[in-house]
């Protein structure tokens, strides 16, 4: 059983690191080099073995969701009750957005900033729809002991082949909008973000409920 | 035992979020950088975690085929029935198509469009060849458990050392000509890719039958 | 139980080809490139891939810690006795300074030199006290079996993400001092990125208490 | 318990293919880009994901040497016997010089041709018996089920932190020498870089037993 103070600070704690993670190697990929290939490639590598680290340490604390949309899902799945799934959001935005403190004053960014990376368009949207149902039906169906790898390995390969970079997390989303940065998102381009993320979640619901149904229908 | 409907669902889904994967970081890429070096680097990387994702989460399902060169192999062998492995074929080819288009709509490029990239010459034949017989030894003698890992890992290797990037699978090739993009094949190319591709197999049940007969014969 | 004499010496051992991974990997990156963030990505790769395979071979044998930050976490935590820690503590200096000599041999450099690279501020010392509090939380966290993948892949993404390169080893940055080249630190550097660490590893242990107490506190 | 002429066959497979990706590898990165830096990285990914596939498929048929060092050792050691062992050397040098034959081939290249590269100084004379000697202690300590993972790790982080790029292998030393490009390594290169092999191999066993010997001595 989950200890729920310990599971709540975990998601804080999670999250944070996985955004100073994405806005601190952002940072660091626009100082090294001028190629926006390589720095998205360093912007991708570092989340993704962040990432990894995080989920592997505090998949037995808290579930290791550092994400609402898979809050929200393990809600409606009927995994988690809803009042510890409130502590968990509030717990990863407030994390998400010391995350991006940690890294802006980590690079000697001022410590709060506005983002003005414009992101938005029908692609970007979809894109964002794409990366979140992909991120859903890796939890749903992976093996628990594969996590670790797994989710990592879909955000990476979604960083490049969706048209968004696969934020895919309302909360690194809202993380995300508090730096001038590289992967940084204005903050008028977040809602449509978060909408088609939490679309996307919804949709990977129906196709789990196709692919993983035991009945025998053919 | 395998749910049909599921198991067939579950092939052109795997087959078409993997031909989005090449597609998309494909085009993602070109916009990255003017480094081809660098383009094919993200291809490659995008392309093998999707695979691996895919693999790891589709395999209790349909057995993770995603390739009508697979299919045939697993039929040759006895491993799938007739009927079951054209109802994976159709699957894989179907979701090829829609995987490149939904590729195209990520990223605002016209849904549906041919490719014009020239592909062809006895050296890229007999890449697809290789890097299909490699697939196919792969699928074969490997541990099951270790396919989400080995499969992603060769098609990644060959993507560079064989001349033709690899492509080593009729389905995908056939996705790859709907998109005029970096990762598109022109249409009169497509044939001859497959021809090599499934010559490649069947040499590799010869090496399999070589290498892991049970029988001493020294 | 440990082998004393083989566990001192595969930490010298361990230590000294880390930091010889981490010198001569710099020393090629800078030679084979001018982009200096693929300089940096190709020095992290070379360096987690060689921690990775020396953590798996030498944790029977020493428990792998190559790090005085983690020996001296170890002794507060009771897991070694302070003579050993000591033992440790010395080998891993010395390994760290053979370490430097040879990769500055391999590249014939001069087999000691002095570094000339600046590395201060505030927000390298944040950044060296956050990765090395991650690295400790990964030890400490982690499935003893997990750790040949998990550690490097700590060190891996804050290479990127700390604006320090995460050192995050009071042995390391010693042996870093004795090289002229990409990867080295000025020796007036050297006291604060040290003190940064062990109070990075000292907040770990905070972290640590309260994350994984096993006392129901809510 | 094996049988000898699979066995035999595999190392020559393996080897072959291993030399292929290796030359394979570094002609496409030469046509790809001008950046060296990120040649030498596309030829060290593509040739240790390779060298990760053939050791997990080859290993229970014929423990995948796939290296006259390794062979060598095994010997030594008393793992195989002299006769085995001369016929796997055979055939992994029969295989080197297939495998990069079909490289040149896939590349359009004519099939055979010389290398011109030239590869010598005490320098790179360390790092090949630095590389060797870390993989013989690799391959003696490790876990046998780890060794798809940790071989290569341990490859590839020697491509760069050598000043080699740790051929580390006489037989594809020998292949290696095939290829008029950017891999290849010109014939009077060769013996002292076997030369250089076989002692970093030998001191690795004298390091070994200093390691892992279970005698209490302390």
């Amino acid at each position: 059983m989950l200890n729920t103070r310990q599971a709540v600070l975990a998601e804080g704690l999670g999250t944070g690191i996985l955004v100073a993670a994405v806005v601190g190697s952002g940072i660091a990929a626009q100082g090294l080099t001028h190629d926006v290939g390589l720095q998205l490639l360093i912007n991708a590598l570092s989340t993704v073995a962040a990432l990894g680290v995080l989920i592997a340490l505090l998949l037995p604390i808290s579930g290791a969701h550092f994400n609402p949309a898979i809050t929200l899902v393990a809600v409606i799945r009927g995994d988690i009750k809803r009042v510890l799934a409130v502590g968990y959001i509030v717990s990863q935005c407030v994390g998400a957005i010391i995350g991006a403190v940690l890294a802006n004053t980590m690079f000697e960014h001022s410590a709060m900033s506005w983002a003005s990376s414009g992101r938005s368009g029908y692609g970007q949207w979809t894109g964002e729809a794409v990366a979140t149902a992909g991120l859903v039906l890796t939890v749903l169906l992976a093996n628990r002991s594969h996590l670790p790898i797994i989710v990592p390995a879909w955000i990476g390969a979604a960083y490049f082949f969706t048209s968004s970079t696969s934020f895919a997390n309302p909360a690194v989303t809202l993380g995300r909008a508090f730096t001038h940065s590289f992967s940084g998102i204005a903050w008028e381009d977040v809602p449509m973000f978060v909408i088609a993320q939490i679309l996307g979640a919804l949709a990977a619901l129906v196709v789990v409920s196709l692919l993983a149904s035991n009945k025998e229908t053919a």
